[in-house]
């Protein structure tokens, strides 16, 4: 093109999520391809009186430019909720108003990553953590996982081997993709690991309210005696996602560098999206809309995991999230659910591959089904369409 | 601390005008400080409605998440309206949704600079390009700008001196810190002079409708044989900035490649904010806000252009904005702004020393001030306790 770029357009492409989100949009089309919540539950309703309150009588405010930290009373409001749901200590000083979770992201990138520094993730892990930061050009190290968390000796192993490891990137609950929640003993000893050498872990938890059974667990926060835990949270999940409202938690001093990048990336997040919020969470029950959030994305797990067993061949195995949006599950060696998702896609069913969670590639044969935003006899006869798919690749290929 | 942060953070410090704002937040501050628009002309009824409306009847879609590009509708309003006012040939497929200008910058930023890589900007410049851009850590070239724009033979000097000159930025109308304006001719030069290189131009516009006097005058993409203009443009002066709504208009390849670096940023802005916008130009006449602001504008500008005359010696020099928020003042040799600014704000008004505006420091005896967030007899009375503060600073000094 002529024009020079920065160094780190060189390796940067678009996202299978998003790309294939454009295609799921047609209405026709069973999507477990994205992480949408399901839009019966958002409070449009509730949220239009309070909007209309908020701008009639206080539209000075609520259009005006505010400070880059946010709005006061939301994060009073998120540094209780988070002090009830995680025994952490926080206050409204720790809180950073974010656009997304992504934004929190994009914010710890910027804070820590220079070239070459290495980060180190659950394998697989988020995707969208790859995209905000590639960017800052790491070494992505990836862990071996099992259904407990991350494999502490491999994790110890890598670190002895890292120059210059900054972060370690995790998601600790019902984990996007896998599904997969850390047992108590790897979370307490991720942070005996990482405290010891001084390292900041990300604890990144959009999913940890939809629990379907069993008992919460402590967050990392919990057992961080050095401040070394930066904590990002959202309303997207457990509220509605356009409003673009999620929050960042950390200790100073990390926490006024954090507020010095906002500034500099967008100056602050929308006054009247938090003003909104913070009036819903005063006078109606959030976690009274969670429940119901979750009641209803348990039946789509159920609804998933009965479809599967009954229409996929035994050697596709698949896990069994105990909350969250998502499962995973892992094709017989040799079969590419890229070109699984070709098929589906000319039947009107999506997922997403799941290499794309793997920042160093591979892993092509397995997949992540989203199960929150379709009703259950659709995931049903969506699974259906994926089994036939498979058959179909598989007869062809014998 | 223990933590190792990115080199970056080595040079970020807060901005002055940041931390100003939340002095002057109280309300007995007479405050030249901010770019605030005046909030009495924000549309918090007719928004109060169109928000109700749209939550309560198209909810689901509203606090869905949406595409990263932006709300179709809005980036076609947008095209139309780019197109009427400054004879540009966009379409929607040009216009990216931004959370504010100031994401515009980030990704701006994101996009092409590497360390040192050298970036043209006028002296003084926008004082947020400086925050946002710091980051990617380049080098600042400032080129001497008087009253009709860039001096295009030092510009010309200047780029034949650099390594990697990537950028060039440039806010064409109304300048903000300075109040200047372009010439036509100037602009012409400059897409001449950057054209032949094939350098990318950024031409920040938030101010060009703002106009009190004299003709528009065409924008720099209307010069544009290359596709090297990025043209950001906002809702917030002529608008509202609390919903932090802006657009970045882009030529492709650059524009698909922005959308993938604002996906990894926060993944797309607020579909509610956007939906709201969309609609308000659907139904009103922005046109007619934009009138009725500018005019007030344009008595604030002339009510504190006699109080300077009336209260300030003869030694210090003021621009005369023909349009925008801000004008310039330039002290005597010798009298630090900085100081000036601690005895002001001990008599309850304030100001921005002219000092952040230049990347690479000096000129302490320039101040920036804002016109439009106060009504004329307090900038009266604000501009006498300026001179007051200015007579008593330069009786101590003799």
């Amino acid at each position: 093109m002529g024009i020079h770029l920065a160094h780190r357009m060189d390796i940067l492409k678009a996202s299978d999520v998003r790309e294939l989100l454009k295609v799921t949009q047609r209405p026709e089309v069973i999507s477990f391809a994205g992480g949408l919540p399901a839009p019966e539950f958002f409070p449009g309703e509730r949220l239009a009186d309070i909007a209309r309150e908020i701008l009639a009588g206080d539209g000075a405010r609520a259009l005006q430019y505010s400070t880059t930290e946010g709005h006061a009373p939301l994060r009073r409001q998120i540094a209780s909720r988070l002090n009830a749901l995680s025994d952490a200590r926080y206050t409204a000083d720790n809180i950073l108003i974010t656009a997304g979770s992504q934004q929190g992201l994009d914010l710890t990138g910027k804070l820590f990553l220079d070239e070459g520094d290495e980060v180190l993730c659950e394998s697989p892990t988020y995707l969208s953590v790859i995209g905000a930061w590639n960017v800052f050009r790491p070494t992505w190290v990836e862990v071996p996982t099992d259904d407990d968390g991350m494999d502490m000796a491999a994790l110890e192993e890598r670190l002895d081997r890292c120059r210059r490891p900054k972060l370690v990137y995790v998601v600790p609950n019902f984990q996007n993709p896998s599904g997969r929640t850390w047992s108590l003993e790897r979370r307490r000893r991720l942070m005996e690991v990482t405290g010891r050498r001084g390292i900041p872990v990300v604890e990144d938890n959009p999913y940890g309210e939809l629990r379907f059974e069993g008992q919460a667990l402590p967050s990392l926060k919990a057992f961080d005696a050095r401040g070394l835990v930066i904590s990002l949270g959202t309303f997207s999940k457990i509220f509605c996602p356009g409003l673009r409202l999620a929050w960042l938690a950390a200790e100073q001093p990390l926490y006024e560098k954090f507020v010095i990048l906002k500034q500099g990336t967008d100056l602050h997040t929308a006054t009247l999206s938090q003003m909104m919020v913070s009036r819903y969470m005063e006078r109606y029950d959030l976690d009274e809309d969670v429940r119901r959030i979750t009641e209803a994305y348990r039946i789509r797990r159920d609804a998933m995991l009965a479809a599967l067993e009954k229409e996929l061949p035994e050697d596709v195995r698949v896990t069994r999230p105990a909350g969250g949006l998502f499962l995973w599950a892992e094709l017989p060696p040799g079969v590419n659910a890229r070109d699984l998702l070709g098929r589906c896609v000319a039947r009107d069913v999506a997922f997403v591959p799941g290499e794309a969670f793997f920042p160093n590639g591979g892993h092509e044969n397995t997949l992540r089904l989203n199960f929150s935003n379709m009703p259950p006899d659709r995931i049903a006869e969506g699974i259906r369409r994926i089994a036939a798919a498979l058959a179909e690749m598989q007869a062809e290929a014998a």
